[in-house]
């Protein structure tokens, strides 16, 4: 059974690495994902410049992403000005944030939850509108570094409010990376009771080591999408030691050998986690794909 | 529901490091590891110092070691020479490693598989005799550097013939940290059948990214003991590419967290794991959980 891996490397990869890549670079990162077989790709945010400046060329960008038929790029936003934004430059989706808990809603973007609600539901509307798709992703919701523990219902109760809005998806994310498989699936299950017949995302960090278990167990779960970083770069600035989106190269490899075909091309996948590695100047890449080696060694 | 960790970090973990610990810090080491709340030690192989220096002076280490009713300590033998010492040395179990590909058992042990299934044979009874536990380890089970894939059929096949020695417990090991959870799944389903009501231990790297994912799949398939190495220090010199034993700090988050209690002390585990990687000279461990913290705050 197919999984789809969504590429967020130019986006949530990016924004949380200190070095900031020239908009050609950019380009190419998300060119070289495509290649490898990329379908969707999280390529920009439309957030205040002066708050995220490593996404402040976001219109450069997507004026130069390569175009095919079959490769959607979606477009972070977090209200209307930023979807007025997204829509100009062409984005194929939105996708909003709303986080789980107050204390962390507040932190990262300034407003209340309920207010974030309201904005995606502002976004949703006018997205759909315009003729384009529009998910959102609920984050914290495997834990918040302020608040601790997130319980599933409250988790399964902002997922209903914000399914009021159609979302054409709704992804969960454990943005912190304190997630367990056995939590995966109680929050998949209250989710998808929660907004029925809503597709589902995850979104996982590898924090703590637990990224790939809970990415399999979501897909056991009946999840049918993931979000993946190309080398398991980027983390989130405002999470105390959030480090690590997990590894596009790692989730393939475990996909893959678990029966789920992915699209991606192993190859070349690995061979773009060295490639932004050495644009980052980093000596290695999180993603541990690239030092160990495919299994069996030729890449199926 | 309880899971046994045994800690392999004395052995496992220091025989496959460059760095040379002294017999003192070995000593430390499985303290701080006892102290941590580790009721089962790989302490020391019993195994040729030309080959294996770190592990040269076993007895030393033996000799002190701190001594518990509860506390149980593993010696590797691949031989009747090397039970003999072990025997002498006063281990209160022996594991043996019986290779499950022809090629990887003669690099790695000099010796073909059958010829490791009788030293073994001979192992366990004589261990048996002298009132010690002997347990059998089936390496590569999972995949092997040289041949590739490894069939289910061939390890099951192999289980039922260690079996026939009457072991106190078989692990399956995934030397060179290739396998995915629903390989995982197979296999023990396959060795349980092999070997009927013999308890199985399992063993997972981390090489590729899915020694967590593959030790709660165990766990749910009714594993109840997993090997771990503090820090995740260790791999296999012989095996390329096969860095890191899954981290006991690692793998205690996630147990704890999915409702599997270990006995063992997060607050210690993590202490222990910064400290070894002191004496061996890192700058930080592979372990994710001394980078990240516990998650709520306060290990639990």
């Amino acid at each position: 059974m197919t999984v789809g891996v969504v590429e967020v490397s130019p986006r949530d990869g990016l924004q949380n690495e200190a070095e900031i890549l020239p908009t050609a670079r950019k380009i190419e990162l998300i060119r070289r994902c495509v290649d490898a077989g990329a379908r969707r790709v999280e390529a920009v945010s439309f957030v205040r410049a002066d708050r995220v400046p490593q996404m402040a060329d976001a219109e450069a960008v997507m004026a130069e992403v390569p175009r095919h038929s079959d490769v959607s790029y979606i477009g972070l936003v977090l209200n209307r000005r930023g979807l007025d934004r997204a829509l100009a430059a062409g984005v194929d989706e939105v996708n909003c944030v709303v986080v789980a808990t107050e204390t962390f809603s507040r932190r990262n973007q300034g407003a209340s939850v309920d207010a974030m609600v309201q904005q995606w539901a502002a976004i949703a509307g006018a997205a759909h509108a315009a003729g384009r798709k529009a998910s959102v992703t609920v984050a914290a919701a495997f834990g918040c570094p302020f608040e601790g523990e997130v319980a599933p219902t409250v988790v399964a109760d902002l997922v209903r409010r914000l399914a009021a809005a159609e979302p054409d998806e709704i992804a969960l994310a454990d943005t912190i990376g304190v997630g367990v498989p056995a939590q995966v699936r109680q929050l998949v299950r209250a989710a998808a009771a929660a907004a029925p017949g809503v597709p589902l995302r995850a979104h996982f960090h590898d924090t703590r080591n637990t990224g790939i278990a809970n990415a399999l167990a979501a897909v056991e779960a009946g999840v049918r999408v993931l979000d993946a970083s190309v080398g398991g770069i980027g983390g989130c600035p405002f999470a105390p030691a959030a480090t690590g989106n997990v590894a596009t190269e790692d989730l393939v490899y475990a996909l893959h050998r678990s029966g789920h075909p992915t699209g991606l091309d192993p190859r070349l996948v690995i061979g773009t986690a060295a490639w932004i590695g050495d644009q980052l100047g980093k000596a290695t890449v999180p993603g541990a794909l690239g030092r160990a080696g495919w299994f069996p060694a030729e890449p199926q």
